[in-house]
């Protein structure tokens, strides 16, 4: 008997993992503090709501709900194929693209394999990464954006995966596409890089690499996409991956039977088609950002420029503070504790009226602060 | 470098599974034939669609579809785990039972660690065993039920997860509270038991296992259930498992941060209250069912006596022709080859109208088969 029986119930590893800790739910602020609303501006969530023609689908899917959905979301791959001149068997969806990422770690990762992430960036890549027992290489920003030279120098015999999230979450930054020229010549080729582009629709830079060319030049590239965001489609969960078929392949492997439920394929399918309503989410978006940006800067904050439907904002007191008190006024935001950067915060961009309110709540806080 | 540039991206193992190949969309076969519509018998969806609370509560939740879920599906934990008695913290709820079974299969399956299954069963134990790099123990059904006996002999030092499919898919069989105690005094302790009750609710015996005592008293024991059947959600994805703290802990440590839908969620909530439309589901299965038992005999095949809304039955024939004989009739079955039991098929308890044209139709092609 070479196994005891004391040995841990749960995988190597496991038991050093922390469980999700789900936040303050919103309601509760509501009834403590007697508020009318809570304004969200802490999830990068659509103040827009719902692209009306997903939604108009969503409602008629639910007829259907009984019903097991399409197992691989073939109409929806199709259709993102073709946008970006590739095959369908070269995009899967999945949960939302927490679950993308999720897969990518259980098809790529063996145990001690060493992934490379940016720090600060989104925390699901060291999640799901020590889930399937590798090592995370966290390479520091450099003013406040990826740095892949220095990724480059971290790349070791073991490096299995690189996420890039560009641009970058929290701090709204992106990459070039020079840069990524650059990176993607000195990756070799027992490296996947993952480009985590969840926030792409919202980039207005000419320089936001099109990496679609390393997926049609068969490189170990990953694309990472989300329906959430810009087609405000967060709560049914859906996101996709881009990637060579070899790559794609792999992740089918490790897919759920059904990871996208009816709903979300339907809403996803019409949303794709809703270009109107993109284009509405840009305009207030942009609108908002450059309000933002002037408001902080009136306030003596200084921020990262966003290419994002966010701002990383140093607030110049303690973030945690300052999220309590735009708490109590019924205002969400994301305090930037979590990111070992307390006196900043992350703060959506939100309809003209919520970002006034939020300029106004801050002066005040920065006032009562001050004084 | 002690890692050469041709080694597989992919993660061990992984290379050797099979990719998901989704089923023959029923939309093909409709245009194909002409049929004004396929009656659906392949997938034990509820024939009676879906919980009409539960599709009030969908419809509103559209609403928010904006807005992430919350991600621990709180309100959900607390009333199921008031229905058993237990800790709201013993409750985890997934994208469906088959994300639950891939949480499991990650948080408890080490490489090289063995996995107990009946044969045939649900296929998805022996999919999430290999993505993990478990080795599947197969042990085969004895008079197409689970033979726990011959399980507890399987048992070795590398043991670590058994999946006791209960009612079995696809066989409608069920094993005895009685045979489970047995059973559960003989499990060593490095071992967990899951006991996945898909179709406990379509259960009318009174033998049937209380599993939730194992977890009363803290045994190494996982119930997995799904609102799928019963409720008629298959279509947006709910399922959950309960078990003591210490497993749950476990599972939660590997979810992500939203699993479960805002849509999933709300009609969950509301389902659970529907217990009009239980009675009336579990109504018309007992029916239909009784009634398929009948034809069947008349028709000269035996089938298995079915705790489900689902009857294994032999046709005396070859499972993929008639498979094909029916398609082609509008109606669409589940072949037994894919469990090497190539005339025999699973089929789904409908309507009464739904029932009389299936039996119609077998008729017919039993004819046409002998002559």
């Amino acid at each position: 008997m070479k196994r005891i029986e004391k040995k841990a119930l749960a995988r190597r590893g496991i038991d050093g993992l922390a469980a999700y800790v789900p936040g303050k739910p919103v309601e509760e602020a509501i009834r403590e503090y007697g508020l009318k609303e809570m304004i969200r501006l802490a999830s990068n969530e659509n103040p827009l709501g719902t692209s009306p023609k997903a939604l108009e689908a969503m409602k008629q899917a639910l007829d259907d709900a009984y019903l097991y959905p399409e197992g691989s979301s073939t109409e929806l791959r199709r259709k993102v194929a073709a946008t970006f001149g590739i095959e369908a068997d070269m995009v899967i969806f999945g949960n939302g693209a927490d679950n993308i990422l999720l897969m990518i770690a259980q098809a790529f990762i063996d145990e001690d394999d060493e992934v490379i992430v940016g720090d600060p960036t989104f925390s699901v890549y060291e999640t799901v990464t020590r889930i399937m027992g590798g090592r995370v290489v966290k390479v520091p920003l450099r003013d406040f954006t990826y740095d892949l030279s220095a990724i480059v120098r971290k790349i070791t015999p073991q490096t299995k995966l690189i996420f890039v999230c560009n641009p970058n979450n929290p701090t709204g930054s992106l990459v070039t596409e020079k840069e990524v020229a650059q990176f993607m010549d000195q990756v070799p080729a027992h490296c996947v890089v993952v480009f985590d582009e969840a926030y792409a629709e919202f980039v207005q830079e000419r320089n936001y690499p099109q990496t679609i060319r390393y997926i049609h030049h068969q490189k170990n590239v990953l694309m990472v996409r989300t329906l959430s965001k810009i087609f405000g489609l967060a709560g049914v969960r859906i996101g996709y991956a881009l990637g060579p078929q070899k790559l794609i392949n792999v992740l089918c492997k490790v897919a759920e039977p059904f990871p996208v439920n009816r709903v979300a394929q339907a809403g996803g399918l019409a949303a794709l088609d809703d270009g109107e309503f993109v284009k509405r989410v840009l305009e207030v978006n942009e609108e908002g950002k450059h309000y933002l940006y002037e408001q902080f800067s009136q306030l003596g904050m200084s921020y990262v420029p966003s290419h994002t439907n966010f701002v990383f904002v140093h607030l110049g007191m303690d973030g945690k503070l300052a999220f309590q008190k735009l708490w109590e006024k019924g205002i969400v935001i994301r305090p930037g504790d979590i990111w070992n950067l307390p006196e900043f915060s992350r703060i959506t961009i939100g309809t003209a009226e919520q970002n006034e309110k939020l300029v106004k709540a801050l002066a005040m806080i920065k006032k009562e602060n001050a004084s």
